[in-house]
């Protein structure tokens, strides 16, 4: 099984802390990049994998989901993601993604925010999530971009003329990373690039898109600690279809 | 026009002595990975894009090519090639890729190995292979890994415990590099994985499959100075389809 790290009190209490678990999407920076890789949602059924707290799964009933199925393997968060209400179109179910069921072809877009990163197992959910999907239907994900987990210490070190650089290496060596990001001892599972489309075409998927999230200008205008992420891009965001 | 540094004496001779240009594919260490993406090539028509000295245009006959078309910025290159013969099935001419012109349709696989990375209008050249192909037909290339090509200091920095870094900044800042590679004010055009995907993407390719390259333990055991590279990837190699 996964770790479940969010389920961890410290954890817990530090997410629930960050703009993106306050503000909703609007606190996600590469949420608008991301939003325009989705598909119109009116009428479409949608699972979330790794829903969290739900911001994404009543954003979607709002643009008009005919359904949306919430999965995260964290108590604490469905727990408040149902508190949140959004009626009987959302529906949430506590899932390990490593071990990821779905009925098959019920689905147009299968959705994840900053989950997949977390599986050990990632080729298995994808071979899950592309029975899931009707033909035509679109997988549109995010991870922590490859360059920003591959480091054995990840970290902004200070490079010539004051410029940041990220210290890239074991980018090739692919597997566990133990960081301690709101907690001590958080596994996150690095692969490269290829291996993230790979799989997906393996899958089946053909790529529609993919974004290497980087901030605009008026971003870090309003938020000048953003600044240093063009340096390198935190995020990978991938849309594909079956 | 694209830089023909290629033509610079100083830059020539030093190409000259490479491993790849004496020995030919063999002396390449991505080439058992881009071999792998290329179709079988018994009666295909092929166009290498910055055929060099002309080793893939002869190998690509030997497979059983029906017809190859090299075509280099480097009369010098061209030169060479030609005088190393291969007969009326292979073709050698001289062509900007910035403004290439190519027949509708006439090719099975367009090919290019660590010459797209020289463009300034990459995209131009794209849409003018994806004409220039049959339904149905490959394009393989390899460029330099965006991750090499991004920093404004590319060169190995000693990290903890002794392991090399690469020291990655201005990734999402796409343009030209200038580099002393050997010769000085040597350009090259960075640009991001997505920017190239998404360019074959635009252009109506649908991606097979990509490679960022690294050496096996066995290619370090023949060659230790190729060690660091797994921390970095210096090539990226795509297959895609028409």
């Amino acid at each position: 099984m996964t770790q479940n790290i969010y389920d961890d009190d410290g954890f817990f209490a530090g997410y629930s802390r960050l703009p993106r678990s306050v503000e909703g999407l609007d606190g996600a920076p590469e949420w608008p990049v991301l939003r325009a890789m989705l598909p119109d949602l009116r009428g479409r059924r949608v699972v979330d994998l790794g829903c969290g707290f739900g911001w994404f799964c009543r954003w979607a009933l709002q643009q008009g989901a005919a359904y949306v199925l919430g999965l995260d393997v964290s108590e604490k968060m469905l727990a408040r993601a149902r508190a949140d209400g959004g009626g009987a179109a959302i529906g949430y179910r506590r899932a390990d993604m490593e071990r990821l069921e779905l009925p098959e072809a019920p689905f147009d877009l299968a959705y994840s925010s900053l989950a997949l990163h977390y599986l050990e197992h990632l080729d298995r959910a994808m071979a899950a999530v592309h029975r899931a999907l009707v033909p035509g239907g679109r997988f549109v994900f995010s991870v922590e971009h490859p360059i920003f987990t591959a480091p054995a210490a990840p970290g902004w070190v200070a490079g010539e003329g004051g410029r940041k650089t990220w210290p890239v290496d074991r980018y090739l060596d692919e597997g566990p990373r133990s960081t301690n990001w709101l907690a001590e001892g958080v596994i996150k599972h690095h692969r490269t690039v290829a291996t993230y489309l790979n799989l997906l075409i393996k899958s089946g998927f053909t790529i529609l898109r993919i974004e290497e999230w980087g901030p605009t200008p008026e971003q870090i205008a309003a938020q000048p600690a953003w600044a240093d992420e063009v340096e390198r891009p935190p995020f990978l965001l991938v849309a594909a279809t079956r």
